[in-house]
């Protein structure tokens, strides 16, 4: 037995962590970096660090915390509502080059097992690249953005599903039919048991767990680890490996089943654990493993895989995505966006390599296919969503439009007023009295803690574009913003800062960049005289119209230059639609702005 | 190299678990249940589970994140406010003890090496058992809970400075002048780099990170473990242990250092990791090596090392407790409520297994003084301080008192009013107006965010006895409550909680018990009426006497049941002290009742 090898686990952690950090400011996700300085480190070019039984243990035991924390960003409620368009994406995206993956290496000498195993590789999608590129294209409202989420969603599932029964088999060998029926029910019985137990017995342990006030969070991890590692072993046991119990095991821990609080806590612990620690170092000892001598002795296999996993995966998606009627371009965008591979398929060429079933050759193309196709995808789907935009064929996602608002006060009343002549308006307060004077006025007002996720949930937050926190409270503004990003993907957030807490200016304007969200009325202001003002009808309403374009924030400078002690509401486009008055807008020539006084 | 051994893990860490929180249950720290659970399933009883790489590398891991995250709990200001008493108490508790466990085991025929690491053993005390102990016995805001908590970090601390200078001897075996002048120009070279590490470049560090608005956890969280691992290594090259340089990492991880919030994080998600899943591999596998034979093979020896951890360690501290002027009744109760062992006493017996230092009888004979010396505490603290108690010698620590109070409202005002005739009173308010109202009225009010650490500071928080939370936000009062709990050890938290958001029912009473907080005014209550009606002056204040002892809680339904619609506010005693109404309180025979009506 070896020790723990703490300097070479160090050189890989550091590795792996300015690897990551310099990738991600290129805008690409920290596998990538892993990926490549495992490559460079690794014995295949320096020969800096070797591989060790801490190496080892710690990169296995981070990929099955890292599936598990996979299945727990599930979210079956996202794959029910998963659109039509998304599904053929997926199917498609995933069958043809999981086809074409197995022909080639078949044709190749390769086993049939290796086929499979290659087919399974080109066919998954990455999950971890999409949002950030999303975010960075500007894209997030639109339905390609949808399709992506979901097809990558489904993907994935897919590839783990056929996995699951593929490496069953592996261990049997040649089989006959007694021996294939054993396993199958051995298999079925392990998906029977995992689903009962996460449907049915793991809400009764949190129910009960909850009723004994069992509130240390350190209890759950340990408990959640158990269960992790618990059906790991057990998926191990019936013939499955281990990272298919481990992310059964996340698909289950959800909210509803724990107080939603401690699974976010402990959802976000596993991601610390795993993408911040554990699976970096499963990363970058990959990239041990890659041989640079494929490029001179396989260099014919390494570009039909390439080409495979290229073709097959745009290919694929466009072909079965043309039934949706989105039309062929559309799906030309989504399958650039979903040809990046990531974790899963390293994971199972990582598991392919260890069982003997493909060469170090292969496993070393794998590596590179994975590189390649993630650099391509923010190229392409720039590209290819420009093309869009140009012939005006980027569809937004229609559903989303309105206004939350959050705080029924006078103020906000006002806004709203305006805004509610050309969009939905929707109100939330916790105060009974200012919900019940919005809805005398004939708004919709949702009486609830805003902090609450059932809240914005009866608000239908999903279906709204913007979301306008409007209380006096910066803590309950940005937190609650925060929940509109993090959890209802609201594209836009503007939210009120006072700047008469001690919060201002230290983390109130940090918090921001994690709301994602920009300052409403263009900068921090005190509402409660505003609102004074407003209720006590001693205002007076001010249009003006813009000669030229200009930022909000110089307007706002114009304005009290000349001593206007005015509060900007809303700007009133060529059209008529009014939109809110908020910070890193601009006011194009011709638009009027409505100001209170 | 062995792969990744996924059962023996799962039984191991299911095992701790369910040892832990059963131990746990009857008061005891998880480390005894995780020792015990150790010694029965590994080969000296049942013989069900081996050691394994993977156990031994996580359970190494888990030793190193541990004292990571024991030197992050360590605060220096804490330290430095440590009273005279405690390092009185401090330094015969562990000088005492390790003399005697020196003299005893070279007695006995051991090394002087040997000699030197049990002395450390016997000599140190386990902060783990502090708090909860003090809670149950309802002893924190008595000057033995200072002495106590001040006490054992200082300890702890004395044994790790120790330990320092003693394992660099470890390898070196028989030396001269020159190697020791050498060894020990490594280690002051070490000490000058981390402390230079630690005070000038973390924080320059710390600063740069939140200039680029880097706020991602994941990222800090894996800078911290290549401090850790970094430092541990370091120690490791300059013939230290590495747990010292993971202890130093941990000391200087402070908040100053990091964006408070972060630092507050990733400490939680240290003591997840470390508490919650390596650090219990490696309790229970200590346990493994445990031999039960010594019972009979090396009795004596057994019984000699019992006694002195017992007798000098409490003979220890009462002696040097003497010059404090407390009395030695009293130095006698710190002196058994530092007499548990805990993880810095099993770490430090481990490695001397581990380095062949100590054989496997004296590593059992340490293991069963942990245990045994650790169920000690309870018992013996109760009988002393219930002796103390029955002399009238329990003294209060008194620089706790006062009430602060979290809202400036006019209801809070009128509280206030009350208690400040008692009893200093400081209010709290992030609203201007109201503040400067409470000012014009005499009070002290400070103005800013409550949720902030530097808010409560400025009300200088730690010397007060009661917080009282009465804004009409059940979040903030809740949130509030929580920080003068976990940050100022405030020992009473009195809190409003209104019943007209959806979250009163459901996550608000699971909130209280974590911010261990209770009701003010014993129930649930819209206090948006009273405020409104202190205000305009339209209420009466009412003195009612009672006849005879009744809780607050039955009072209030009697006068529910009454149907006066009355807001309890103070109880006076027979002194004439007025105290907050609020639940889980009893109203004395004679005491008075104000409410408003």
């Amino acid at each position: 037995m070896e020790g723990f090898d703490i300097l070479n686990l160090f050189i890989v952690l550091l590795s792996a962590w300015g690897a990551g950090a310099l990738i991600k400011r290129i805008g690409y996700p920290a596998i990538l970096g892993e990926l490549l300085v495992g490559v460079i480190i690794g014995p295949s070019l320096l020969g800096l660090v070797e591989s060790s039984s801490t190496l080892v243990i710690i990169s296995e035991a981070g990929v099955i915390l890292l599936m598990a924390y996979i299945g727990m960003e599930i979210n079956f409620k996202d794959l029910g509502k998963a659109s039509w368009a998304g599904l053929l994406a997926a199917i498609g995206g995933f069958i043809v080059p999981f086809g074409l993956g197995y022909y080639a290496v078949t044709q190749f000498g390769g086993t049939h097992m290796a086929g499979l195993f290659v087919g399974i590789a080109v066919g998954v999608t990455s999950l971890a690249t999409k949002s950030r590129i999303l975010v960075d294209l500007n894209l997030l409202d639109t339905r390609i953005a949808y399709v992506l989420m979901a097809g990558a969603l489904i993907s994935d599932t897919l590839a783990l599903i056929i996995f699951a029964g593929l490496s069953s088999f592996i261990d049997a060998g040649s089989v006959d039919m007694t021996e294939i029926s054993l396993i199958g029910g051995k298999i079925i019985l392990f998906f029977a048991f995992t689903t009962f137990l996460g449907i049915y017995f793991l809400p009764k342990l949190g129910k009960w767990m909850a009723n004994r006030k069992i509130d240390n969070r350190t209890t759950y991890f340990t408990l959640l680890l158990l269960i992790v590692f618990g059906l790991s072993e057990l998926a191990e046991l019936v013939g499955l490996h281990g990272i298919l119990g481990a992310f059964m095991a996340g698909l289950f821990i959800k909210e509803g089943v724990f107080h939603e609080k401690i699974t976010k806590d402990i959802t976000r612990v596993f991601h610390d654990v795993s993408v911040g620690f554990m699976a970096p170092i499963f990363f970058v000892t990959a990239g041990f493993h890659v041989t640079l001598d494929v490029f001179q002795t396989d260099l014919e296999l390494l570009l039909v895989i390439l080409g495979v996993a290229f073709i097959g995966k745009i290919l694929g998606t466009v072909l079965f995505y043309l039934p949706s009627g989105n039309g062929w371009r559309e799906g030309l965008a989504v399958g650039t966006g979903m040809n990046g591979r990531g974790a899963v398929e390293i994971v199972i060429a990582g598991i392919g390599l260890q069982k003997g079933i493909i060469s170090q050759e292969i496993f070393s193309i794998l590596v590179f296919m994975a590189i390649l196709t993630t650099l391509s995808v923010p190229v392409l789907l720039t590209w290819t969503t420009n093309w869009l935009k140009k012939r005006n064929e980027l569809v937004k996602q229609f559903s989303r439009k309105g206004h939350i608002i959050l705080g029924a006060n006078p103020l906000a009343l006002l806004l709203g007023k305006h805004l509610s002549e050309t969009n939905k308006v929707v109100f939330v307060d916790a105060n009974k009295g200012l919900c019940e004077n919005a809805s005398n006025l004939g708004f919709e007002c949702i009486h609830g803690n805003i902090l609450e996720e059932a809240t914005l949930s009866e608000a239908s937050a999903k279906d709204f574009k913007t979301f306008i926190a409007l209380t006096r409270n910066n803590e309950i503004n940005l937190l609650s913003s925060q929940l509109a990003n993090d959890v209802f993907f609201i594209p836009e957030k503007f939210i009120v800062i006072s700047p008469n807490t001690s919060n201002g200016e230290k983390g109130g304007i940090n918090l921001l960049s994690t709301a994602s969200a920009s300052t409403l009325f263009s900068s921090k202001v005190d509402i409660q005289p505003w609102i004074q003002k407003v209720q006590d009808s001693t205002f007076k309403e001010i249009e003006t119209i813009n000669n030229k374009k200009i930022s909000t924030r110089e307007w706002v400078k114009l304005q009290s230059s000349k001593h206007n002690n005015l509060l900007p509401l809303v700007i009133i486009d060529n059209t008529g639609t009014k939109r809110p008055f908020r910070y890193n807008d601009y006011i194009e020539a011709n638009e009027k702005i409505i100001s209170i006084e």
